[in-house]
């Protein structure tokens, strides 16, 4: 009960932050566009909201987190008015900042898979493909909710989402979703179990942007 | 009675009104992308009713609008193929057409803080942050109806959302969603308030086109 | 009974040849747009399922297709990786493949078509409207699910979606729609009427590739 009180928390924590650096790279994508303070604000409010969002409408898990806790929302929008004021800075601190991004990245990839195991260990899956079906909407869900923010913010930027074309980013998403669902379904999850799957994520995350590790890709002769 | 009976009446009228002005501007925008007929009907049904659609997803608020009612699926196509047809004087009518438009936008937004009210205020919300959040809730989904179905047009004919970098399109949704949100939170949700927010909408909006207002952009040295 | 569990047969292998179907077309425009494996994998996937999606969460008909068959997912997955391995043969049997891609639109359309129906059916429209009502929402339904799938993927590769410039491609959907839903309107939908609609769908739109019909375009002269 302690404990798992504290891991509430303890994710509540990384989920603001999270979404308060998902709001920074909206603020920045958005400025590079030429769009007004108002069409900032709402593209660095999709960013850091859009891929719970996202996963909650596929999923029918309603009411979505930011209708129930309209908090979030003001917490986006303190982010990206101080990203514009010191916006100079952030791209500055481009290091920093990648960091607190990746932290994001883990934290919503884990609540994304949390939710996708609910749903999916409650389906009728026959008895055989349970754990394999459980695992696929899990990860599924982690992928959704750790990359549609910021695939939402490159197509109202009008770009190809850089999400398909970088450094191991939705890869991580899938590693963190499928350790989580393997907790879960064995109940060896806790606060200990979670914060060794944040940190393995997070390294993973870190060493893909420092080592500039990528998936290959494919080369098409048309 | 009588007078509710007539404000569903009025916005009911206004309603329809909006939404021939949005496909209107969707048939301008898909003819100019090379698109055949049946491109063009569904880029506009989609501008016409997309923000409505877009709120009542995020909200599980079912069935839609147009599910419902599907005679609105008319109007717009007929609004559509007369455009196609007057086309060249659609373009020349230009101001007449963006004050109908204006017209749309600030009933969308009327309608779009209605619901997302009867929402909000239903939420488990703690009593000292119930106002604010429902304002918050009420506000979103006022701009979300008013200003996604162009936003969905925009993405379609891939061009970068104009709402973001026009003149004061979604603060003109956000001012009459909070002074509807007002009216409802202290009973005095009446046909005479609810003219008065529309009349005042729809002069900002009219105020920004003509003076050409705009919101600051943000300048970025990168 | 016979009949019935016949019919639901050939469809579920008319869907999965239509899923593979297009999970190929959306590896082989995810992989001209320089993305990583996880990217065409993922787009491939958006391809395949995003059509019954969109269809289903406007409808709020859940839980969708692939969270309650993660077994769809397997096989996108599947055609996809084969895809990559074999693209350049893909490319060379460009024919057979969109014959193939022609049978997954009908089927989707069928199928869609048959979950709009359900819905309006049931709803409460006036008597007079209720065939109309039923056809436009069914219709809309066969077309979106056709459709949306390929339209998210162009989204996706940030190209103006094709299906808005191509052959007739919905206007297939939407005949497929109609008759499908006065079949289940008079009672005489069966594996037989179900087949012809298919052999109808299928035969029109291969008249339309190959004769290389189109919907006339707009010519605006602004």
């Amino acid at each position: 009960m302690d404990i798992l009180a504290n891991k509430v928390m303890v994710f509540t924590i990384l989920y603001v932050i999270g979404i308060a650096a998902e709001s920074i790279t909206g603020t920045i994508s958005a400025g590079r566009k030429n769009m007004d303070v108002f069409g900032v604000i709402t593209i660095a409010t999709i960013t850091a909201l859009g891929g719970g969002t996202v996963r909650d409408v596929l999923l029918g898990y309603y009411p979505l987190t930011w209708v129930a806790h309209p908090e979030y929302i003001i917490v986006t929008f303190i982010a990206s008015v101080v990203a514009m004021l010191i916006v100079q800075h952030v791209v500055r601190l481009h290091k920093l900042f990648l960091i607190v991004d990746a932290l994001g990245l883990v934290t919503f990839a884990y609540i994304g898979s949390d939710i996708g195991y609910q749903i999916a260990i409650h389906s009728a899956y026959s008895q055989n493909f349970q754990l394999i079906g459980t695992i696929i909407i899990a990860m599924i869900m982690a992928i959704i909710t750790g990359i549609s923010g910021g695939v939402l913010r490159d197509i109202l930027c009008n770009d190809v989402p850089l999400v398909f074309q970088a450094e191991l980013y939705a890869i991580v998403a899938a590693i963190v979703g499928i350790l989580h669902t393997l907790t879960m379904y064995y109940h060896i999850d806790n606060l200990l179990t979670a914060l060794i799957i944040v940190i393995i994520g997070f390294t993973l995350r870190l060493l893909a942007i420092f080592k500039n590790w990528h998936l290959p890709k494919i080369k098409y002769f048309t």
